[in-house]
């Protein structure tokens, strides 16, 4: 058994026996066989002495014995790293900033509290995957989606701490904004609750997020200043209908004009599904969605170092839009295709040869063989699809150990993208193991930004992945020179990424330390997420 | 001149030394004549000892100069009480929450730095006004709309900060959670820069909120935390058309689904306005929108302490709605016409014998005749007739001094706008002087909560002030005991409102405290401001 950093064995074994006064012996693990499970199956220190392992687990079943084993950590200064279901693949899993740290396993946590579907909101513990959210209110015949991200085995609050995001409506695409009110214990013990929940007896806890006084909430996401135990989310009822369909523009110019009008349609509230961006011309790994019909008859795709001529001569020759864009609408039969109807003489009038395709025209519920066919997460289904294109096939006969995600915001304009795929391109160029993902076209979790989400490789090489790091850490500072920061990373980039947001002397992370040893004085809450570390572990 | 507590007079003329080095000599005031334009002029202690008063003011014009400024403040502890434009009347106004406070008044920083029209955003100083925003954006013909609460004179980012609420879309009407990015001065005097806009060249300051790492921009809303010198904001593109109609029902118990089928509207998307309710059955002042086109033939209007019985007996022999609901729909026109049909089928569904009516129907731009006859807030187009309703007229011939307005947050359920009506009617009946704004119905800022508005009239005579303050303090104890909160208050009343946030032995209020004292170790900016009271002046 290790032992967590800076503290003695008696320490660590006084502190072990609370812990199993507090949740039950067997609901604390130690043995190195259970202690393994916590690994971050994607780390990119594999086999490494820099690979972060815990020296423990709790996993304790309420808020209350979140509490004691809290408490006994703060009085022994034992660091603990908590995670709700630790499914968090390549951005760090279930495995802490710091070796040593015990997890604070909070799977045990389960509960769907509440589901209103009048009010549409529900209030969950942080061991609830999408999986289980969904089953509840199915279970029960409840008239409310929920917006889920990939894959459904994650935790709903896990995945709104770390800022992830789905694809049903603009409004709850970004699961943290999507959140209101939450129930933290702090570093002393202490419970406190959020918003409208600090008032004994509140009526709005899940209806008015800010509360009265300074709206706290956003400490708590991305950060190491309380574990969360219950959060409530905004949802969305269920919609009479769901319509889709692709714009296809003929030049490659014709990206900013494509942007610009996505802007428009979303930012007056007339287009509120997640569009996706696409290109017949690229490969499908590198271009998303090709709605066009006829993809045999083609010439093989062009890569990104083609030229705009080329581009275009490439559209011409093949009969092929130079980008697509699809749109999806939901709401009521008439105005989901009054939507589709407005888009379309939108983009007809500002690019000139927009061609139009339509896809699909439910009305609810979903039958179950439109079930089968769908893009289960656009109708708030979870599931696990998404890991198949990682999966071993003829196509992939030799698929990775796993991935880390480099995912810089961009600005929303054509013009942007284009130098995103100039430049991130050219900084990928000399990596010799293919990339996970969209390196062409960024995706639209949120309305007024995108995102380029890219996956490096893991194996367990070592050379292998030493080689990965350094790309890694390359692209994110040439994406820093071009004022594009990341959203979120694992903890092996975090301190780098941290880092490149560095305005004022690095005085946001300054700020971010001095709330930390405000609230968690012997800096027992996840040390060095997100680069925040407590005193006693701070470089100079 | 009156002196800062605790300050000597000797210290502080050499922060007035150092002031006027910072921001030049005619820009400190510290006549009696100039200082008391700073007063509250809507002060429940108007002529009370308890009046809060400054004691000199200090109008910077540039981010250099307010840190000058705070640098002096830090060293010498003066405290210091940023405002932006200080109209916040009925929640303070310009004046300190601590007499003796030296006001930081912003209003020089009066530039619009950037409006982009393309993603729809804008980056402001605290010195701009609504007026002066919407002059820019006209005066260049840039094709967006801003978000504007009643009066048109007050600053955008001063608005924000306080969780003001405006008229357009949903997506805007919340003026806080429409922001993306903070620049503040702390109060060591550096500047910290949040969201993107740690990464020095970012470029998405104002299209992603979040940054990396903590979300910390609700720390500088409702607080003390720090000054703010520059706010990003996501601002509507003009939409093509406005529409509008009103939903009549015909029974008391009726209000139950008009509220739920409203939620339903707002939350799939449907219907992007901020929706009005109202009734024919109780007065103009007490229940807002009538839209029912006869009204000379009626009985005189009930009051809120008549039956269900009554009210329905009412509604039958006056062929009148018991309730209405104004909607408001923004977008192409084809989708707002879809959108009104839409309502209209499911409140008809809902509701045996609901109404309709057509209100309006524009193309934009508006007709200047057009301009004269629309709710200008609902077009983003800032004015100041909101305060005709209190000037004297015919109908009002003793108009009060001002007033403190009540707000407390409420379910968005009919079953809950029947509690408040009975809970707030009561609670304020032996009050002699009339109340300002409605108590029959909430007002629907936001999309997910109610909130009804209440105005408590001041005057300048010292015991009808008393007996006012009595009873707010009464209706605010009053509406704690029931679970609704106040989103936001006037200094004489944070003390008091922040005491009901009390979950837990007032943890949030102590864990607020542990982060003021981090920030702000000298305690010097905004002393007392929402219950957050630096370590020196705070009661045991």
């Amino acid at each position: 058994m290790s032992l967590p950093p800076g503290v003695t064995e008696r320490d660590f074994n006084l502190a072990l026996r609370q812990f199993e006064l507090a949740v039950g012996r067997e609901w604390v693990f130690t043995s190195d066989e259970d202690v393994a499970l916590y690994r971050d199956a994607y780390s990119p220190f594999w086999n490494e002495p820099e690979d972060r392992v815990a020296s423990a687990a709790v996993a304790p079943q309420s808020v209350e014995e979140v509490q004691a084993v809290v408490r006994a950590a703060n009085e022994y200064r034992i660091p603990i790293y908590p995670i709700s279901t630790g499914r968090n693949l390549g951005y760090g899993g279930s495995a802490p900033n710091l070796s040593g740290s015990v997890v604070l396993d909070l799977k045990r946590m389960n509960r769907v509290l509440e589901v209103d579907d009048r009010n549409h909101y529900a209030v969950v513990e942080p061991g609830v995957s999408y999986f289980d959210f969904y089953r509840h209110i199915q279970e029960r015949g409840l008239k409310v989606w929920i917006d889920c991200p990939d894959p459904g085995w994650g935790s709903v609050i896990g995945n709104a701490l770390d800022r992830g995001g789905g694809y049903t409506l603009g409004m709850y695409r970004n699961h943290f904004e999507a959140h209101c009110g939450i129930e933290v214990v702090l570093a002393n013990g202490e419970v406190l609750r959020t918003g409208m929940g600090a008032m004994p007896g509140a009526k709005t806890w899940q209806q008015y997020r800010s509360g009265v006084g300074p709206y706290i909430d956003g400490l708590f996401s991305q950060s190491n200043f309380g574990v969360v135990t219950k959060m409530g989310f905004w949802l969305m009822p269920e919609p009479e209908a769901f319509r889709s369909g692709v714009v296809g523009v003929p030049r490659h110019a014709d990206l900013v004009p494509l942007v610009d009008t996505l802007n428009y349609l979303e930012n007056t509230g007339q287009m509120t599904g997640m569009p996706f961006l696409g290109s017949p011309v690229l490969s499908a790994n590198m271009a998303g969605v090709d709605a066009s019909p006829d993809t045999v008859s083609r010439e093989p795709p062009l890569t990104l170092t083609a030229s705009p001529e080329d581009f275009d001569a490439y559209t011409k020759r093949n009969k092929v839009p130079a980008w697509t864009v699809e749109l999806r609408f939901y709401g009521a039969p008439e105005v989901v295709d009054a939507q589709w109807a407005a888009a379309k003489r939108r983009y007809a009038a500002a690019i000139p040869g927009a061609t139009f395709t339509d896809l699909a025209r439910y009305e609810m519920p979903l039958s179950e063989e439109q079930l089968q066919q769908v893009h289960k997460v656009a109708f708030g289904i979870p599931n696990l699809s998404i890991f198949s294109l990682g999966a071993r096939s003829e196509m992939n006969p030799t698929p990775t150990s796993g991935h880390v995600w480099f995912s810089p915001i961009v600005p929303r304009t054509g013009e942007a993208v284009f130098e995103a795929q100039r430049v991130l391109s050219a900084a990928v160029a000399d990596l010799d193991t293919p990339l996970i993902g969209l390196v062409a076209l960024p995706s639209t979790f949120w309305t007024r930004a995108f995102i380029f989400i890219i996956g490096f490789p893991i194996s367990h090489d070592v050379e292998a992945n030493r080689k990965v790091r350094a790309a890694f850490e390359k692209v994110v500072r040439i994406s820093a020179e071009h004022g594009w920061g990341e959203y979120r990373t694992a903890p092996a980039f975090q301190d780098l990424v941290m880092s490149t947001y560095s305005h004022g002397d690095h005085v946001l992370r300054r700020f971010n330390e001095a709330l930390k040893d405000a609230v968690d004085p012997n800096g027992i809450i996840s040390a060095g997420r997100y680069g925040i570390w407590p005193r006693h572990l701070r470089k100079p």
